[in-house]
């Protein structure tokens, strides 16, 4: 267990009193985040149906998944082994109709909780429509409530271990980001920095060893620059061309993503001018961040000062990471960005990810950053500006 | 594009014929694979809304996703530009209540398809319950049909070509096993292998560059030997116990998954017996399996020849697999198990992966194959043993 059981319990507690606050009575939650938040759970078994459900009559969460996952549960939970419920593998892409939710029902019948305020992630990935229509079927008398994003909010402020973790994932991100910047070389092949960016990312340190990213590294180049999201493929680097680096480290599932752009060549002019503002503009930006700021102030701030550069930002400013699990290290809570009136408070996390596609460049550079008492500061040490090689 | 348009085309079009045996009309399909089988489409932005819609009145699909993922369509896709729609960026996570699927679904109003029969993977992750109620209060005239597994069956058969990728796949798979076996040491730690096996996943070979694969290395040891989805962790491997290696090569997006197990020491006796027993109940297995025989026939041959050495394997013999993007290499289609009454034709690919756990011994060995004319054939030439060092 990489928590206390007072940590988790404070968890379960804090998504208690969210649920109290919805009237939800029982809870269900099959992200992958969320579950080993709430009980420790960890292994790669997010392909097949799971869930954790809370209920307010029951202190401890009770985790249902497959078979060969719950020796994982016994390992990584701090739940009593009566919390820890199982299906067959016949339930796994069944031929003959058995579904694991089937199962999940009759735990959910067996412990009462069939006529009650059952919340369901309506909204998150690892929630299929195919899950509410077996359990609206099997329980007519319950009421469903949207529970989208209540573990994510009270996730979204981290507790002091937590914040540790980071500071790990943080220092794994300097290694891995530097990494990346030493193999760059024109005529290699993407796919061999990518290996070696990998490499860094699991290995870790010689003292912290590291874990998968929710994230592969994504690397976008030359011709393919404003295309973020593409992964790396068999092309070789181009003399006078721009890479975009956006990484992270990541200790016991916790992230610490980074971004760098680095010119392969002597950078073009207008990339360098561009470079100067963004830095001013992210730099302006962290000393304005403290709690009591708005997320919409955030982004103001940023916006204005790169308006100096006649830059544009098209996509969000940043928004809240952490603890995750693939697709994403975001948890699709507060973003900065207009309209998001998230008051920033001590101990939230967000990932400030200027973009900027302009002029037919391709800019990237990020930070990511731990809400203080009275400021923010960096999860890492890596210098602000624009590498070249 | 990695296939030719004409490849393309055909897998389209065997998409309309299912389509038009169940009575859809129109079907959208948000599952990573199915987005890349049906267009090309790849670029890891799947944890935002997006989608492929496949409409009989229309010849070609329509991609619809994130404004900065538009790029990647432009240059991954064989798509026509007018069928590449794309949603601003206020759409992702929105504060303001705007949804992505709010868009999809004024695209599908646009193209007069909101009365329809609209096919949907009712039971797919990356289709929630929020994108149903939206759909389903947007188009109160349309029937919605469940169109789950619907392109997984198609993908099921592969093309000549697809088999090209999936061979290449297995290259990269021989050397990631050797890597893993090379590097397995007592007293290194779990996260360093797990890092020589990723470099060695994504650098691929020489010739053949490696793309991530949809699941990490998962290397259940030691004690955690009975837990097969734990990820690695800092600890230090130790004399005289076994490890499993699940690891798979991929190229493109397609896989060669491959599992062997390694024993850090003098093997006990009895895991030398149950391993002669599984390679001699795989062989036998793999001599067994050609076009006409049912999925179940084969799990049926497995188990009575494992029953000579009195072992028993708790979980499915095996699964259909292939392109795919995390959280599974798997298809979710076909299993090598009791009451599945799938028959093999020609170009099936399936993961035949036998799991002992009996008399405090765990193993796994498995074989990646394709079905041929007359049998099948491995996907990979590696050992069918035990490994110890």
């Amino acid at each position: 267990m990489l928590f206390s059981e007072k940590e988790y319990k404070k968890r379960v507690e804090k998504t208690k009193k969210r649920m109290q606050e919805k009237g939800i009575d029982v809870m269900m939650s099959s992200h992958p985040a969320n579950m080993n938040y709430l009980t420790g759970y960890d292994g790669w078994s997010f392909y097949v149906h799971q869930c954790v459900l809370v209920s307010l009559d029951q202190e401890e969460p009770v985790w249902i998944g497959r078979n060969m996952d719950a020796n994982a549960a016994k390992v990584t939970t701090y739940l009593k082994p009566d919390n820890i419920r199982n299906y067959a593998d016949d339930y796994v892409h069944s031929p003959i109709g058995k579904h694991p939710v089937d199962f999940i029902a009759d735990v959910i019948e067996e412990k009462g909780w069939g006529n009650k305020n059952i919340g369901l992630e309506m909204d998150q990935f690892y929630f299929t429509h195919k899950t509410y229509q077996i359990l609206n079927k099997r329980f007519p008398n319950a009421s469903f409530i949207d529970a989208d994003l209540l573990v994510a909010m009270v996730r979204q402020i981290k507790s002091d271990p937590e914040i540790e973790m980071m500071k790990k994932a943080g220092k794994i991100a300097e290694n891995v980001m530097q990494t990346g910047i030493d193999q760059l070389e024109v005529g290699k092949r993407e796919c061999d920095v990518a290996a070696e960016i990998s490499k860094a990312q699991i290995s870790g340190t010689d003292k912290i060893g590291g874990d998968y990213p929710a994230i592969v590294p994504l690397m976008p180049a030359g011709d393919g620059i404003d295309a973020p999201h593409l992964t790396w493929s068999e092309r070789k680097y181009k003399k006078n061309e721009p890479v975009i680096l956006e990484l992270s480290g990541c200790y016991n599932r916790y992230h610490a993503p980074i971004a760098r752009t680095v010119y392969l060549g002597e950078p073009p002019k207008r990339m360098q001018e561009i470079t100067n503002f963004v830095v001013e503009g992210l730099e302006e930006t962290l000393d304005f961040i403290k709690p009591g700021v708005t997320c919409e102030a955030v982004e103001e701030k940023w916006r204005k000062s790169i308006a100096k550069g006649n830059l544009v930002d098209a996509s969000r400013l940043g928004y809240s990471f952490g603890l995750n699990y693939p697709p994403d290290w975001g948890e699709q809570t507060a973003s900065m960005r207009p309209h998001d009136k998230t008051v920033l408070k001590k101990n939230m996390t967000f990932h400030l990810i200027p973009i900027i596609w302009q002029d037919e460049i391709g800019f990237e550079m990020s930070s990511a950053i731990r809400i203080t008492e009275d400021g923010c500061e960096e999860l890492y040490n890596f210098p602000h500006k624009l590498f070249s090689k």
